[in-house]
């Protein structure tokens, strides 16, 4: 049995059964839930959550509803499932959505492997699509898969960003309040609504501001921002396996740490651990093997791992080359191949460019180029765009 | 003398002097008035506004305060007083900023070349803050510039994306409109305190969703991405001059405009008149000319026009090549000499990109790389990244 809260440091206490479903509507400016009214106690309550998705998105302007518009290719939905997978004590995700969107919904859930997930059809209103979730938590079938919950937390669809310990709170208070005038008094109808119906105690638990709704369009560049920026925060240097060589490369990492000081910049030959730790963002240096022989096993890696299935992965390979000894067009001629590996990666969503950073013997224009090669680095990461694979850039 | 509403058929009539100030503090979910009590009437009201810009910016979790946040490079308060200095109609503009930033905000106005814009110091609360810009167009001195309003629109400077029709309304509104009880009852609390303390007559405009408050930093991160689709609805293919080798360019603006179908593609010899249309992307065809003629003979033309002064204009170099007839590497070599050219127009706001595109014989594969080309013209339009400069790129 897992202790509760989690990550608490006393000992497991014996958990007790789930008392059964009291499921209402609850709904508030941040993550909300319905809860039984357990007594208090350190034994983990038996968590799900439902999702209301069965919204038009009239507000957002563009004909996708909102749940479903693209974000760096995947859907919002998947990223709002993604949040809640994470947490281990959520067991089972209902979402309600249409009839029409049904196998839609099959095919995000297969395509981007989530688990744990069951679809019921969403009711005519918001609270209907909750309570057709709430009904499969509760129904009593001999092959339902489902566990009958102690909490329920019921999680809007278009909030993406949902932190772990959010969701705590919102499920701790479900299990220690009552039910709080001041709530009642100064949070939104729902709370009167579940006092009224359903004889429910309810707390209004405050979100931080990454909780906020997709609404507009505009929400949904934001969104595609903040998800670009987390997945930009750490960059793995993967050298080339010949020692002795390999200063280049370090001098290049170097520079990387000086110039994105908020970005984690790691190396190492460990790259399985790297990939384990979701590094999406990778500086593959070719020094003395042949042009793309790093860069091929990097990829090759890559593509064994399931790392991409999230979220496009940026790999860029590096040259670098001393104009003196070989002439510079002959060898952005051998160079070129990279389009036709970056547009086959592509289908496995791995954006591949190409950098040839200019290495002379002169300290100072050595430090430039090396600069150069960070800033032309950061913008590639931070962008992420698929329009430019294949490119050779040079620094 | 000005018809009124701005845009009226019906003619003129003659005007009234503005009858003074009867200043408060008005504000709602939308943009904001103070209004005298004027008679309903087509004559133009003198109308004037008052930015509120003394903000600390907290919320945005960043140091600096919101309105001197930058997006593309600019403080997002420029934004504001460019939306507001394109009505016509609004004669001064007065911005209330703390001792501490009176010096940046001295600088913004000078750079960005704002015109008949006041400056103020903050209050210590907004409310405050308005009261000095308010005194300010109110007083009586023989050497102020600014003339008396009747009609004084108060905007918050962090809503950059105002637009002149609901600024109309909240003036009409101004001069025709009595207290209503329902804006009083379902209104902010600043309606009330403009009946309570100022006995002035109050109206509640709704705003468009446009009109939204950059709070937070994800804010910040929408901003800019509704800026960068503004900008980038217009490119202008420019060119070669040689009027029997034009095919190759016509062909590529031909893909663009089929690729791009949201975009406006236009091409023509008078660039003068495109520049005055404010496009803010040029495609600049260089076919029988040497490598750069016609970039840079458009380059010091966007360079003498101010055009970006208040955005980066993204300039793409088009070099069409059949590799069966020069050699690739020979000419990559010749076009490298665009990075230098990069760095120079960079420090006007210019960002200068290279694009070498294959022109083959065969049909299937010209189609190719000119849709190849299409869609790197497009992903570099869109997100104008400042650190991929004077790169070359191949399709």
């Amino acid at each position: 049995m897992e202790s509760w809260p989690p990550g608490g440091s006393g000992p497991a206490e014996a958990g007790r059964r789930p008392r059964g479903l009291r499921g209402a509507d609850l709904a508030a400016s941040a993550s909300l839930l319905s809860g039984a009214g357990a007594e208090a106690g350190c034994s983990a309550p038996a968590v799900a959550a439902v999702l209301p998705a069965g919204g038009s998105g009239e507000r957002m302007g563009v004909p996708t509803p909102k749940q479903f518009c693209p974000i760096l290719e995947r859907p919002l939905i998947s990223y709002t499932l993604q949040a809640l997978e994470r947490v281990s004590w959520i067991k089972d995700i209902v979402v309600a959505v249409t009839g029409e969107n049904m196998e839609a919904m099959k095919c995000i859930i297969q395509r981007y492997q989530h688990k744990g997930i069951s679809l019921v059809e969403s009711g005519v209103t918001r609270h209907r699509s909750i309570f057709n979730g709430l009904k499969a938590l509760a129904e009593d079938q001999p092959n339902c898969r489902l566990s009958k919950p102690e909490v329920v937390i019921i999680h809007d669809a278009v909030r993406p960003f949902v932190e772990e310990d959010v969701l705590l709170k919102v499920v701790t208070a479900a299990k220690e309040h009552g039910c709080s005038d001041y709530d009642l008094e100064f949070g939104t109808e729902c709370l009167h609504l579940a006092l009224k119906y359903c004889h429910i105690k309810a707390k209004l638990i405050e979100g931080s501001p990454d909780l906020w709704k997709v609404t507009y369009k505009r929400d949904l560049y934001a969104a595609e921002s903040i998800i670009k920026e987390r997945i930009s925060q750490q960059i793995c240097v993967v050298m080339d396996t010949k020692e002795d060589e390999e200063h280049v490369g370090h001098r290049l990492e170097e520079m990387l740490k000086n110039e994105l000081n908020h970005v984690k910049v790691t190396s190492g030959r460990d790259i399985q651990q790297i990939i384990l730790e979701q590094c999406y963002n990778f500086v593959c240096v070719n020094v003395m093997t042949s042009d793309f022989e790093e860069t091929q096993k990097l990829l090759n890696m890559l593509e064994e791992s399931n790392l991409s299935i999230l979220y496009p992965v940026v790999v860029i390979s590096v040259q670098f080359l001393d104009y003196e000894s070989v002439p510079f067009g002959q060898k952005m001629e051998n160079l070129m191949q990279i389009r036709e590996f970056a547009k086959e990666v592509k289908k496995r969503n791995i954006l591949l460019y190409g950098l040839l950073v200019y290495y002379p013997q002169d300290e100072q224009k050595l430090q430039e180029s090396l600069r150069q090669g960070a800033t032309i680095i950061a913008a590639l990461i931070k962008e992420r765009n698929s329009g430019l694979i294949g490119q050779l850039l040079v620094a």
